[in-house]
C-alpha cells in the first residue's frame, strides 16, 4: 500500500487522468491516449460496434451480445439472482449448474431486464436553463428534476425507447441516454457455482485466480431470439500477453470527484455505519441458512451479496483510513482551488462550492442516524409494500413533481419488477423483516416517530410476524389488483404488509425530502460548479466518475508486484487444480464432481482468469474484454484487493482488472460441460 | 505489515517468546511450551537423536544425515558453492545437475567441511572468571578472549574435536560446544538449478513457492561411507497439514535482543551502507557475466548471493524503517530497564549497560565510513592472500592475544579452506578487487591511509591487474610453501598480491583493534550485564539470538492470512506447472526439458512445498523438519517475505517457514531422476 501511494504521489499529475485511467463516456473515448500509448484510433464505427454488443444487467451488472441468435454472456455471480429465482427446493440451479440443450430447455427469467444503449444526446442546456436566477438552491433542484422528468416523458413517448437522463461529473453535464429494452431473457448455460466462486469469500477480490464465472442468457422477442444487429465475436484464443485490450461495461459508481469533505464523510460515518448493517445483516442471514438445506439454498444470494459487500467495503475503508490517500486527494483539491482563486471570474462563479459541500457534510452528519435507521429493511417483500403505497400516490401528481423513482419514464421498469412472478420466502422475509425493524428499535429508541409507527405498541418479531404471515403480496395478481386499485384501494387494504408501510410512508417520505432539500440541492448545485471549474481548467481530457452507465476503459495484459514477487497475467487449469489439491479439497477450495471426473480431458496449461491494468469497478462485472479487433478475448468478474482503493484514486501499479479468458471458457464449456454446440455457436459455426 | 504489528502490540507478552517463537539450545528446549500446547514431552533420547542426526555446513548452513551409509540432505543453494566448485567449463553441474548412480560417481568436494554437535559444556563461570574486578573494558575483553582460546585449545587437545566456545544471549552465557568433523564429503544428487530455486530472484523469500531446493552428499570417513550412529528415518508421507513439527538447524544471527540503540544504528547506517555495497557489487558481477556464457557460469553463484541478500536485507531494513516496530522495540526495552531501576541491587549492577551501548554506538557511527570500507574486498584470492599475511605472524604469539580466527583450535578450518584445490577464474577475481579498491578510494579519498598502501599511486585497475596477472595463488601448493615458510618467506615474497596484503595488513589490524577496544569490549561487557538481568527478571523462560549454532524450533504446519485471501499449508505439483503456464515458460519461469519431459509420470498432487510456523532465519536453509517421530518430512530452504522482519521480531500471524515436502522430493526422484535406488536408500530398504 505504500509504495502504492507513493508511486502516485511522485506522479505530479493527480488531477488529470493518470495512463489508462479512466471509466470513459463512449461520446468522449480517450483518442488521444490510445493513439500516443498504442498507435491506436478508434474509429466511430469500432466505437458503435461494441457500444451495441454490450448490455446492461439492470438489476447491477453488464453483458454482451455474443451471437447473431442473440446470446448474451455476463458473470454467474450477475445472474445468481436469477438462477435463485429459476429454482426450487428440488432443482438447484446455483449448486449443480444448468446447460439447455434445445431451445425448449431454455428457462425464462421472472424479472431480469437487458438494456442497449442506442443513443445519447447532451441535454445540459436544456436542464441548467431550468434555474432561473434567484432561485434558491432547493427550487432549483425541483426544477432540474422537472427539467429532467420532461425530457425523459417526451423521450419516452417520441421514440418508445427507455429514456434516463444521466447526471455526469456531478452536474458538469447532463445527457439523455435511450436504451433499446428487453425482458423475455432465458437461461441457456450457468455453471456450479462452487467453479463460477471458486475460492469462495476468501478468493473474492483477489488474484491469482481460478473462477469459471460465466453464465449465458439467451434474449427473445416476440417469442423467438433476437437477431442482434451487433454481437462480438467470440476469439477462442483469448487474451494475449501484453496486449491492449478495452473493456466496455456499466461502473457502478466511484467517488473521485468527491471534495475532501465527501471524503471525510464517508470515512468517519457512511463506511463505520455501513459495515457495521452489513455484519449485522449477514449474522441474521448465516443463522437463518443454519436451520436447513432449504434455508440455506433460499439465503445463499443474500449472503453473498452481503460478503462480497463487505470485503469491498474493508478494503475501500482501509483506503480511506490511510493518511497518504487523504494527502493525494487535498494535494488534488488545493491544486483546483488555487487555480480558481487565481481567476477572479471563475472565483466568483465557482469559489464558493467546496464550502457549501462542507456545510452539507455538517448538516448530513447531524441527521445521518435518523436517516440511515429511519427505513423498512427486510428482503423483498417490505419494498414491494412500500412500492405499492408510494405509485398509488405518486401517479397523481405531475410527472415533474413525484418521487425519484416514479417518473412516467421509470413507470415501465418498476412495474415489472414489481409484478414479478419471483418465488417468495416467507420464514426468511419475516426473519429479515424482524431483525430490519429491530436494528431501527436499537439504533433510534422506542420514541423515534419511525419506530412508533412501524411497531405501533409492538415488539419488531410481532410485528414482522403478523405482517409477513398475514400478507397476499407474495402474489403478483394481489399486487397488481392493488396498482390497479390506486389509493384508494390501498387506502382500504387490510393488508397488514401494506398496513406498515402506509404507517411509516410518511416519515419516510420526510426524510427523503429533507436529504433532498437541505443535502442533495446543495451538493448539486455545488457539484456544477466544480464541474464547470475543471472543464474551464483541465478542458475535458478526464473522465466522469461512475454512474451506472456504459463507460468504455482500456488497458494492457499484464502481471504486477505481488506477495514480494511478481503476478502472472494469467493462470491456468493447473493452478484451479493446485488451490484445490493445496487445500485437501477443502470448501471453499473443493471442485464439483465434474471437475474432479473430467481432469484428464482437460488440457491444463489452458488459461483460466487473467488480469489487465484497465479501471473498473462493482456494475462491471460481466463486461466483457475486447481486443483492437473488437473480438472479445475475455469476461469481467473482479478486481484484485489492490483495486478496491480505486473507487477514490487508481494506480496503475497494482490495480487490476480480473477477467475469466475466452480460452478458459471454451475449454470448459467442451470438455467439461459437453456443450459443443454452444462452443460452435459462438463461433458461428 | 500494520495488522501484523497491532498482532504484536496487543499481546502485551513482548519480552517473552511468544507461542511457537524461539530458536533455542539443546540444553534448554521449550518443554513446558510443547507440553501446554501440544501435549508433547520430547525426551532426553528424542532430543539426543536429533541434534546427532543434524548437520552444520561450515560455509553457512544446514543439513541432516537421513541414511545408514552416510547419506547427508541440505538445500541446493546451500550445496551451490561446491557445485560450482566441482563444475568446469566443460561441465556445469549447477545449470544441469548431477547425480552418481554409483559409489564410484560421486563427486568430491574441495572445501566442504561438515560438523555434528557432540556436546555441550557450560563454561560461563569460567570465561567470567578471567575478568577480574577494577579491569578496564578492554582488559576484560583481552581476558576474555585469553580464556576463551585456552578453553578451546584444551578441549581440542583432549578430545580431538573441533572446540568452539559460544557466546549466547550477548555474553550472558558462554557454552562449549563440540563438533564431530567431516571433511570427505562427496556430492551424489543435485537436480537442475532452475528447478532447485524455481521463480528465480522474484520468487526468492515468498511463498506459495514451488522449489525442489535439495542436494544429497555422502560423508565419508578413511575413504569409506560413514555410517551414523544417528540419522533421520525418511518419512515419504511428509508434513501433513495441522501437525507439529520440529526444526533442528543453525540459524546464523538475529537481532532480537538488541538494544534501541543498536537497531538504530543498523537503520541509519548498516542497512544503507550494506545495501549500497550489495548493489554495487551486482552491477560489477552481472557486467562480468555478460561477458560470456563461461563468465556467466563463474559468476552464477555470487550473483545468487547478492540477490538473496539484496532481497532479505531490503525486507528487514523496511521492517526497521516501520515506526511500529521501533515501538514495540522501544516498549520492550522500558520494561526490562523499569524492572532493573526498581531493584536497588540490579540498577547497581546492570543499570548503566543500556547507555555504555548508547556511547558505543555513537562511537561506531562517529567513524563507521573508515572501518567499513578499509577492506581487502574482491572475490577468493585477496581474503586467500591477507589470511597468509596475518597467519605466520599470529602463529608465532601466545594463543590467548591472537587476533580470531587465528587461534590453536580454529587453524585446522581455516588452513582446510586456505588450501583449497577448487577453481580459480583470474579474470572474475580482476574485476572484482579491481572495484573493491575503487570503492574504497572513492568513499574515503586518495589521501585515506588505507587507500594511498594499497594503491601506491596506482589506479585501482593497475593495481588490480598486476597482482591478479602476477599472482601464484590461484596454486594451493604455492599457498601451502608460503604458509610453511612462515614470516619470513611471506615478508620476501615478490607474489604482487601477497604484497598488496602485506602494505594493507598494518592497517587493517588498526581497525580491527580499534573496533575491538572501542566497540566490541563495551558492548560486551554491556552485554554481559542485560543478559544477567534479563535472566534475573524473566528467568531462562527464553532463547538466545542466533548465532550459527544449533537451535530447536518448533511449529505448526499451517497457512496464513495473505494477498487478500489465504495461502494454503503447502503447494503441490500442479502449481509449478501452472506457474511456469502462466508465465509462459519465460525465465524464471521455465521448466527444465526433464521437468517437461517427465511431467505426464508424476502425481501432479503431489505436495512439493509446505509452511510452518517454525522460527527460522538465515543459516537454518537445509535444516530437516521432522515430525513427533523424529521422522525427517520436510527440508527447510526459505522465509516468506513477511518472515524478513523476524530478524528484529517474531510475529506468528504470517511468518512461515518454507520447507521442500518429503512426498515432493519422493516423487521426483523416482519419476523425475530415475533414482529409484536413492529412495530405496532413503527408506532403508
Amino acid at each position: 500500500m505504500k509504495r502504492f501511494f507513493a508511486a502516485l504521489m511522485a506522479c505530479g499529475l493527480a488531477s488529470l487522468a493518470a495512463a489508462e485511467e479512466g471509466m470513459w463516456t463512449f461520446d468522449n473515448p480517450p483518442v488521444k491516449q490510445l493513439q500516443q500509448k498504442y498507435n491506436f484510433t478508434p474509429t466511430q464505427e469500432w466505437l458503435d460496434h461494441l457500444r451495441l454488443s454490450s448490455v446492461r444487467f439492470n438489476d447491477g451488472g453488464s453483458g454482451s451480445f455474443v451471437s447473431a441468435t442473440g446470446l448474451v454472456l455476463t458473470n454467474h455471480h450477475v445472474a445468481l439472482g436469477q438462477l435463485q429465482k429459476v429454482s426450487s427446493p428440488q432443482k438447484d440451479y446455483v449448486a449443480d449448474g444448468f446447460l439447455a440443450r434445445t431451445p425448449e430447455e431454455e428457462l425464462k427469467c421472472p424479472d431480469l431486464e437487458l438494456n442497449v444503449l442506442v443513443s445519447m444526446e447532451n441535454v445540459t442546456d436544456r436542464v441548467l436553463a431550468a434555474v432561473k436566477p434567484g432561485m434558491s438552491e432547493k427550487q432549483a433542484n425541483d426544477a432540474r428534476k422537472a427539467a429532467i422528468a420532461a425530457i425523459e416523458k417526451e423521450s419516452m413517448e417520441k421514440t418508445g425507447l427507455r429514456s434516463d437522463v444521466v447526471t455526469l461529473y456531478h452536474g458538469g453535464e447532463y445527457w439523455l441516454y435511450r436504451y433499446k429494452k428487453y425482458t423475455d431473457v432465458r437461461l441457456v448455460f450457468a455453471p456450479e457455482q462452487q467453479i463460477a466462486f471458486y475460492g469462495g469469500d476468501p478468493d473474492n477480490f483477489t488474484y491469482p485466480r481460478y473462477d469459471l464465472d460465466m453464465a449465458l442468457f439467451r434474449v427473445y422477442e416476440d417469442g423467438k431470439p433476437v437477431k442482434p444487429q451487433h454481437y462480438l465475436k467470440w476469439n477462442p484464443e483469448g487474451a494475449k500477453d501484453g496486449e491492449l485490450v478495452f473493456v466496455s461495461g456499466h461502473p457502478g459508481s466511484t467517488n473521485r470527484l468527491y471534495t475532501l469533505a465527501q471524503l471525510e464523510t464517508l470515512r468517519d460515518l457512511s463506511y463505520p455505519m455501513r459495515l457495521e448493517g452489513i455484519e449485522r445483516r449477514l449474522g441474521v442471514a448465516r443463522a437463518y441458512a443454519a436451520r436447513g438445506k432449504e434455508q440455506a439454498r433460499q439465503a445463499a444470494g443474500l449472503i453473498f451479496g452481503l460478503e462480497n459487500s463487505k470485503k469491498a467495503l474493508s478494503g475501500e475503508y482501509k483506503g480511506l483510513k490511510d493518511p497518504q490517500l487523504m494527502q493525494i486527494k487535498a494535494r488534488e483539491e488545493k491544486e483546483l482551488r488555487d487555480k480558481v482563486a487565481a481567476n477572479p471570474e471563475w472565483q466568483k462563479a465557482y469559489g464558493d462550492a467546496w464550502q457549501a459541500i462542507e456545510k452539507a457534510q455538517a448538516s448530513f452528519r447531524e441527521r445521518a442516524k435518523e436517516y440511515s435507521y429511519r427505513r423498512l429493511s427486510g428482503y423483498r417483500l417490505p419494498g414491494v409494500a412500500l412500492s405499492i403505497v408510494q405509485l398509488v400516490a405518486e401517479v397523481k401528481k405531475p410527472d415533474g413533481e413525484r418521487l425519484d423513482g416514479f417518473h412516467e419514464s421509470q413507470l415501465p421498469s418498476l412495474k415489472f419488477r414489481l409484478f414479478s412472478p419471483a418465488p417468495i420466502y416467507p420464514e426468511f422475509e419475516e426473519v429479515l423483516l424482524a431483525d430490519g425493524l429491530r436494528e431501527a428499535l436499537e439504533k433510534l429508541g422506542p420514541e423515534d416517530p419511525f419506530v412508533k409507527a412501524a411497531l405501533a405498541g409492538k415488539t419488531p418479531e410481532q410485528v414482522a410476524h403478523e405482517a409477513i404471515a398475514g400478507t397476499k403480496l407474495a402474489d403478483p395478481d394481489f399486487r397488481k389488483q392493488l396498482v390497479e386499485g390506486g389509493e384508494e384501494a390501498v387506502a382500504e387494504s387490510q393488508d397488514p404488509l401494506i398496513a406498515l408501510a402506509r404507517r411509516v410512508d410518511p416519515i419516510l417520505r420526510q426524510e427523503r425530502k429533507w436529504y433532498e432539500d437541505t443535502i442533495e440541492s446543495v451538493v448539486r448545485t455545488a457539484g456544477e460548479k466544480i464541474g464547470k471549474a475543471r472543464f474551464a481548467i483541465y478542458g475535458k481530457d478526464t473522465y466522469p466518475d461512475a454512474t451506472f452507465t456504459l463507460r468504455l476503459t482500456y488497458g494492457t495484459v499484464t502481471g504486477y508486484p505481488y506477495n514480494g514477487t511478481i503476478a502472472p497475467s494469467k493462470t491456468t487449469f493447473y493452478g484451479l487444480y493446485d488451490r484445490a489439491a493445496s487445500f485437501d479439497y477443502k470448501p471453499p477450495f473443493h471442485l464439483p464432481q465434474r471437475w474432479l471426473d473430467r481432469k484428464d480431458a482437460l488440457n491444463l496449461a489452458t488459461p483460466l482468469n487473467f488480469v489487465s491494468t484497465c479501471d473498473i469497478i462493482g456494475g462491471n462485472s460481466g463486461s466483457p474484454v475486447v481486443n483492437r479487433q473488437g473480438e472479445i478475448v475475455g469476461l469481467i468478474f473482479d478486481g484484485n484487493i489492490e483495486s478496491l482503493v480505486g473507487r477514490f484514486v487508481f494506480d496503475i501499479t497494482a490495480n487490476r482488472a480480473v477477467a475469466v479468458h475466452t480460452a478458459g471458457m471454451t475449454e470448459a464449456l467442451k470438455k467439461v460441460y459437453d456443450a459443443e454446440f454452444l462452443v460452435k455457436e459462438l463461433l458461428g459455426q
